[in-house]
């Protein structure tokens, strides 16, 4: 085991109509706050006339932005950060999934860093603090509502950066799964595979001897595999809903990663796909991770092996490892496909081959990407080439 | 799944040399604090000297205050707070287990509570601030260093009380591994019973569809059931004694009680054996745990079949849930008593039967204990008598 730091300080308020508390929560924190939500959704839900009552009743005063697109953008962070300095703003509420909240936390960053704010996204300053951020979740997926990570795309070349730091930890996350009932069923199919992936990029590693955070990982895969085709299958049980929008959060605060090395090529590599196509984040994983897996099983296969077994319930063959290994895979691939129905190959994604060269190029151009095993240009190339 | 609020903000500084850090830690809070620790073995170990020295390095002036008991006592407690008052402390350090670092707490409590500390073990107070906390970890058993409570024993009447609050979450937990390489194997053992009942306590549960938390105990109680007997075998073992002191935080911390209604019926009953025994705490609950799972298994027998198979790997029986359930018990003590080489009746502990009916009234008193089973005085009675 490696030796980490690990903070985790974000309240979590979980449950049915716990998004009524909103108001006295912020309370805590401020009597001003920018109210940042998506395409308009909650509009139509009801949930933002609920929030805003709620504000109201607190006597929190908002200013409102919404229009978060899916792989959020540079210019609406910018715009939320011209706002926020105009009206004396020192709160960001975030309603909405992971576009929402990552755009947040960039305004939160933008608004306590001295120079432009994609500089932090392009590794080029350091975050000493932010402005606090709440969240209330209506899509389990992206795991933002309690993690340290933003992921903002720039359409000035269409790169899409991730920063992550411990201030940009929400101070609380409101997850009502009632609220998760109306999802279309693509979007609870992606969640489901950002959340497994999430666990997956922590899961293969080089580090030995981490056997608490491998046994929690299997737990928290097998749930979220276990739950989201009931979910599909019927998406008014709270209690399925509840199991994966908490499995998405534990997947990604950090827990199932202490004291391990991390993996994150294949997030590095998709980052370059839907920076380019706008192809939902989850859908360009469920492509890509694993053809990763393809390209990487044979650097460990007692690690691949256990994840079949443990993950998968395939019967060990202990004469024949790798075929217990690719059979996990195999698994994955066809739960993806049969059960969450969802596209496994690029081509149906609608991502072309013709600028794999391209992705490649920019995905290590700060060097390799992965820790399990570093990737370079060729390897970005090969693993794009076996998702066409 | 029940609604629930969840926090846990300690930060976790894990790993080799860590204690090193203390000083430039407690920094950000403090410049003046009370230095918390038992009965002086961290002065043979050198911790003692390290510490001082980080602490200095970082001009941090601080005050000491050792001989912390096993069952921390209440005298020690007025006389911490009764010291920050009079040096204008606002921090307290705790060096050492869980007896060190629920002393401290209450000292914490004590500084910022006006009536008398002692009320609020009592249930007559409510505390809402306390001061910050910080920990190095020496025993990891009570999972303290992370956890909302505190138990303290007032020897006036050798009551045995718990408080919880949020505000008692230490704001750091520093654990180093090596620390601990040097602990008797009584320690180890003990240890590692009060760490599995803490989540055993949660893990039996009439909340219906809590397959998260299910799944994350389970993997929780696997990793310290297949780390301690290492641990004892083999004490300078790292990775070993790693995984175990981070499974001691996990268990402990909240996570595996989230949306849960848990039992703690154990546990209050063990607080009235070694409130007037002075056992150590973990070796009351090996004793104690299976006797009450014995009285009250046939309440869930589909829980306690799960139980059986998903942590101890006994073969379902599915025409004989009962078997399979009590195989898992059996199993459960046979591990306390073979594997950690403990007690397991009251007998070996010294513990006669002449005082059950007052331990069994103490621990009624204020209303039936646990919520697995509800248990009255006669329940108690039939308990101890299990354990006999």
């Amino acid at each position: 085991m490696l030796n980490f730091d690990f903070v985790s300080p974000t309240r979590i308020i979980f449950g049915k109509k716990t998004e009524e508390k909103v108001g006295e929560e912020i309370k805590k924190y401020s009597n001003k706050i920018l109210f940042h939500y998506g395409q308009g959704s909650i509009k139509k839900t009801g949930l933002y006339d609920k929030v805003a009552k709620s504000l109201k009743n607190a006597g929190v005063e908002f200013v409102e932005l919404g229009g978060v697109q899916p792989n959020p953008r540079l210019s609406l962070v910018r715009k939320g950060i011209e706002i926020c300095k105009k009206e004396n703003i020192n709160f960001v509420l975030a309603v909405g999934g992971g576009s929402v909240i990552d755009s947040s936390k960039a305004i939160a960053a933008g608004m306590k860093y001295e120079g432009d704010v994609w500089e932090l996204y392009e590794g080029k300053g350091t975050l000493k603090e932010a402005l606090p951020v709440g969240v209330i979740l209506t899509i389990p997926a992206a795991g933002s509502e309690a993690s340290m990570g933003s992921v903002i795309t720039n359409e000035d070349g269409w790169y899409k950066r991730a920063i992550n730091y411990d201030v940009l930890r929400p101070v609380f996350a409101i997850m009502n799964p009632e609220l998760t009932y109306t999802l279309p069923p693509f979007q609870t199919a992606v969640g489901t595979v950002d959340m497994l992936t999430h666990v997956m990029e922590r899961y293969f590693t080089n580090t030995r001897h981490v056997e608490l955070t491998d046994r929690l990982s299997e737990a928290t895969m097998r749930t979220i595999i276990h739950n989201a085709p009931q979910a599909l299958k019927d998406p008014y049980n709270y209690d399925v809903r509840a199991e994966i929008m908490w499995a998405g959060t534990v997947a990604h605060n950090g827990l199932l990663g202490t004291g391990r090395e991390e993996d994150w090529a294949t997030h590095d590599i998709e980052h370059e796909v839907s920076g380019i196509y706008d192809v939902a984040h989850g859908a360009g994983l469920a492509v890509l991770f694993p053809a990763w897996m393809k390209y990487v099983y044979r650097h460990d296969l007692n690690r691949f092996a256990r994840y079949a077994v443990n993950v998968w319930n395939v019967e060990a063959d202990f004469f024949n490892l790798e075929k217990t290994a690719l059979e996990g895979i195999n698994r994955l691939e066809k739960y993806y496909k049969e059960d969450l129905k969802l596209p496994i190959t690029l081509k149906e994604l609608k991502v072309p081959d013709d600028r794999f060269e391209e992705m490649a190029q920019k995905a290590t151009e700060r060097g390799p990407v992965g820790n399990f095993v570093k990737l370079y240009k060729e390897d970005v190339l090969n693993i794009l080439k076996l998702a066409k």
